[in-house]
């Protein structure tokens, strides 16, 4: 096998993308850090308040539209479809080290979610 | 060579990133087309309208995170400092055919570039 970072980062994101995010927090480490728009997220349990809102309540389905990778690096770029938007592409970037992903770059345009977020506000006067 | 089309896709991108947005759109199928936040941008005059503010007048510098690539495909991930924001990723997955990209899937975060452009705005009543 000559992308084990590609064959873990594959694994981690059909099983939060499937709503299976126990099994997605098994390929992260403890320590995870992720670099998401909003700001920098550490640890396992910020990791899961991030992705559980997406994953649990918004997400609808995924087509992956490219994933490549080598010893320690892999990249998934993928759209998703969502309530809030028909198409909400996104990339992953994931480092991993002794068979966990330390670290994740993830990018994607908060625009359609923060659109939804207000429009499920109550209205003010 | 056995990814040409990220040895293109690196070349597109270090021309656009220096600037050069002549030398980047050479790389360009006439028949471009970009999925990029905002919407279907097709044809290489709206490609260049596009990028040309960004990259003139927005960006500050680029680090490239990551870049992969095959026969036909490339991604590439990297962090930009911009006016707009500190750290601003994105991530280029571009389709390569006959020497040109004729699609790139652009990701990124439009919420720091909006931001600024409404604080760029005359102060409404």
């Amino acid at each position: 096998m000559t992308n084990p970072a590609l064959q873990i980062a594959l694994a981690y994101h059909r099983a939060w993308t499937g709503k299976d995010l126990d099994l997605a927090l098994t390929y992260l480490a403890d320590e995870v850090v992720c670099d998401a728009p909003a700001g920098r997220i550490v640890g396992i349990e910020a990791y899961r308040d991030f992705l559980a809102p997406f994953a649990e309540r918004l997400l609808i389905s995924v087509e992956m539209i490219a994933a490549f990778g080598d010893d320690s690096t892999a990249v998934l770029v993928y759209d998703t479809e969502t309530i809030p938007a028909k198409s909400a592409p996104a990339a992953e970037c994931v480092t991993v080290r002794d068979g966990k992903i330390v670290y994740n770059r993830f990018v994607f345009d908060r625009t359609p979610f923060d659109e939804f977020r207000r429009r499920q506000e109550p209205a003010r006067p």
